[in-house]
């Protein structure tokens, strides 16, 4: 069966506060589109920071000395660096223009997914700290889309990731509700009966990787995009499953 | 505009010296589909490397002593990891179970991309390599499609690889013709005017891991899709282009 990949076109500029769930609904209406069961909203992280009123100041920042420091190593702005601190657990690299952390929520990364981009700073240069629980923050749509249209759709909330050894971001899912996000192919057999020992698949960044693709494809102004035609899933899934432990880092 | 993966279904097996342009063309006609300026075909890796008789015998190898050492270490049949070692410059990691390295072509990973799986051991156990030069088999193939049926299509092969802080699988371009593999915004400005410093996206990456989990959605023996609705390219990208130089790995 084809997948098809929609960009979610006209939605409005998202404020904190704001409904999202109302938002993309609306916006699906407009697009004279009907959403089915397991149908995949994909969300940019932004929007769904943005309603969450997770911009924050940088005036209202004081960087502590460790993020003075680590600012003169890493070129970065020390309020920046203290975000960046307060937001991760484990600081993995630091060089010029390059500061890879563990963020609290498990994902490694650069700058613990904080940004700039995109952002409004006409009250003052301001920076985007992701989600406190974006597994939760897709669960919570997934729920009022459900209570809306009596429809049982995945949603997975997507931000763009470098990878250590290969040049651009790509989407990940940094939150997920409703979809299957590992597929274990393991214990399984191959189309010459021969036993499948290691492939465990992604679906979730699978998912979130094309909606990100779309997203930039288009414009920066279509932060959602719908993924139709996988078969519908009945799962707790969260994207935390999707952390690799430290102590298993194949790489390290 | 949506983008749409088409799996393309009914795909022969694939055999040393077949002419893999041709079964992709009649199984597309097959299917009811026809091609358009644009249109992107995703071939899986194995059935690239089985058409170019990358196919080798195990009980063709004979393991060096360090291959044997590494075996060892790895818990892997030093056959497997002589055909490592040939097909790879570096090695990053070795442990139980795993062996990293970079490659040839570039590329870090596991195994050096060498896999024992959908493969036809039936004349002896067997190992596939992958193609000699992934970027020259997808430009051969998008100029065979395009003598054929007067389209320029692009052509990606995809692989699938681990990553280190992410669990499961994700399809990777490691062959492109005819698609830009990279886009680069830097220089460009945000919806608010701001000037956007490093985003730099991996197109031919997202696509291929469109593919691949369509490919994997549904069956093992669905290698190939279409991936249409992506404004056409013109440009000599290939995806030698991603491979991040050592030197540049933000993560070591």
């Amino acid at each position: 069966m084809p997948m098809h990949v929609i960009p979610l076109e006209g939605l409005p500029m998202v404020q904190a506060g704001d409904d999202l769930a109302a938002f993309l609904l609306s916006t699906i209406k407009q697009s004279g589109l009907e959403l089915v069961d397991g149908d995949i909203l994909c969300l940019a992280q932004k929007i769904v920071s943005k309603a969450e009123g997770r911009q924050i100041r940088l005036d209202s920042v004081t960087a502590s000395e460790r993020a003075v420091e680590l600012g003169k190593i890493t070129d970065k702005d020390p309020r920046m660096v203290q975000l960046v601190l307060d937001e991760s657990t484990v600081i993995l690299r630091t060089r010029p223009g390059a500061l890879i952390v563990r963020h609290k929520l498990g994902f490694v990364g650069a700058n613990a997914g904080i940004d700039q981009s995109n952002v409004d700073h006409s009250a003052g240069e301001s920076a985007l700290l992701l989600p406190v629980d974006p597994d939760a923050s897709a669960m919570r749509l997934r729920t009022a889309v459900r209570a809306a249209t009596g429809k049982t759709c995945g949603v997975i909330i997507t931000d763009s990731h470098n990878r250590p050894w290969r040049l651009g971001t790509i989407g990940s899912a940094i939150g997920s509700a409703g979809v299957r996000v590992l597929q274990d192919h393991r214990g399984g057999h191959d189309i010459f009966g021969r036993e499948l020992k290691v492939t465990l698949i992604n679906r979730a960044d699978a998912i979130a990787t094309m909606a990100t693709l779309l997203m930039g494809e288009t414009t920066e102004r279509i932060p959602a995009a719908l993924v139709r035609g996988l078969p519908p899933d009945d799962t707790n899934d969260t994207a935390q499953l999707i952390n690799r432990p430290l102590e298993e880092d194949l790489f390290k």
